[in-house]
């Protein structure tokens, strides 16, 4: 997906919250918003919004003096997740269809607002997510397509959200490789969550080898090319994720929720709807 | 009034926004973003946000490839309000309280949006105008000033709105001079906007000597400060004038509904509040 010009006001409006959360010194604030206006005119517009997260944390990471300045917050957010999971381990164990019941969990993962301000409701959420019909739903593709396939390459999206990826990896039941971002940038996974939630018992876990939000094949490491090349079936979790690989003609699966307009748009679906998209 | 960092996503919204009124060529809207980004780096700080402003909007010209894309919405506003000018007029003579009714219309005329996109209800929000409780109500202090005064400077702001500026100024039946933009910018009111609604018949019209959207004391004309200098009474229309005159300790009566979190922060009050707000 191509960035849209809709997309600059809100990069500006991210950059700002996000150097908020990390310093009180508003100096530092606005040369985060300095560094994003002068990469506006040179940013190709047919680039992915992800570049231009890049661009915008690592800026953030400048102004907090720190390489990961969620780190704090993306623990808190793993042990919020990891208190609950045993509890819809058990429901997914129950349900009527358990790898259905885990594919919701795994989106609402994506669902809870893991930005850092927020008080989020697990149980509410997750209520929800039960119930919520599907905006696209290739549920039954996705089922042929794992049936077919060795391996599943699956990759992550935030902290506290990957223990809901452990779940969905557990019920799918196939051997998995768990892919992370090469470097902390916001609340994204890194090997340490993927660590801290046990991912690394149950998958193989690698990193992509670049520091974006999202999977920019041109930054991503040889290591995880060769794997994204031969996989039978990608699972792709979030918004980062699907804004840098909808173009592709692979076989990936989409798990997400539509959280901004532009994204719903370029879905064909509502903001808010949940989508389990496959490939066309 | 400063500009707080909230200010700049706003200002590439609002310049997205404005960009796409006047042209649907991508390359020119991005044009304007970019002008706007090429600015923030140097912007300071203790400007105010109307300063920006003028950079949005000379950036909008270029675009549109006119010194004033907004002609035809300004004249279909003013046609709106004129035609239900009669009727409120009749029901201002008739009014236990003129000058508060005449006071809750004429920030009607800020309360109702003129962005261009926009359908507005009139009769709608003026119904909601004569009923809606006012957040800062000086209104006894603004008699007393009204009362001692010999004559009114009465700032303008949009097109529209101007023809309930009009009918304020015949309730209050006192010389005024009415002030409007020295050139077109947005939607904000000119000479002939003044001339087309009759405020010229009641009033004298005089523009600030300058293109922005609010009244910058340091970019206006010599003619405009004389007035200014010795006004006993300034009636502030509208954001853009509050903006910038925020700071000024003149006996300056600001009318007008805070739209943006950042001016009901600044007045004390929540957004969409009204406020008839003298000098402290």
């Amino acid at each position: 997906m191509r960035t849209y010009l809709e997309c600059i006001p809100c990069f500006f409006r991210q950059a700002l919250e996000a150097a908020q959360m990390v310093t009180n010194d508003e100096s530092k604030q606005k040369a985060v918003l300095d560094a994003v206006a002068k990469k506006i005119p040179e940013f190709p517009m047919d680039a992915t919004p992800p570049e231009m997260g890049i661009t915008i944390h690592s800026a953030v990471k400048k102004a907090a003096n720190h390489t990961d300045p969620y780190l704090h917050l993306k623990n808190i957010y793993n042990e919020k997740a990891l208190s609950i999971y045993p509890a819809l381990r058990e429901e997914v164990k129950r349900a009527e269809d358990p790898l259905l019941l885990a594919i919701r969990f795994a989106i609402a993962g994506n669902v809870i607002d893991f930005g850092p301000t927020s008080n989020f409701d697990f149980d509410r959420e997750l209520e929800e997510i039960r119930t919520r019909p599907f905006a696209i739903f290739d549920y039954e593709k996705f089922k042929k397509a794992l049936s077919e396939t060795e391996e599943v390459l699956y990759l992550g999206d935030n902290a506290g959200e990957i223990v809901f990826d452990r779940l969905l990896i557990e019920t799918i039941k196939k051997p998995t490789v768990y892919v992370v971002r090469g470097e902390p940038i916001i609340n994204d996974v890194t090997v340490e969550d993927a660590k801290k939630v046990g991912i690394d018992k149950i998958a193989t876990v690698i990193t992509n080898g670049s520091g974006a939000p999202g999977t920019i094949l041109r930054l991503c490491s040889e290591e995880f090319l060769s794997h994204y090349q031969k996989a039978g079936l990608i699972i792709s979790k979030g918004q980062g994720n699907y804004e840098t690989l909808s173009d592709e003609k692979r076989s990936i699966f989409f798990l997400l929720k539509a959280k901004c307009p532009v994204i719903a748009r370029h879905l064909g679906v509502k903001t808010g709807d949940i989508v389990l998209k496959g490939p066309r």
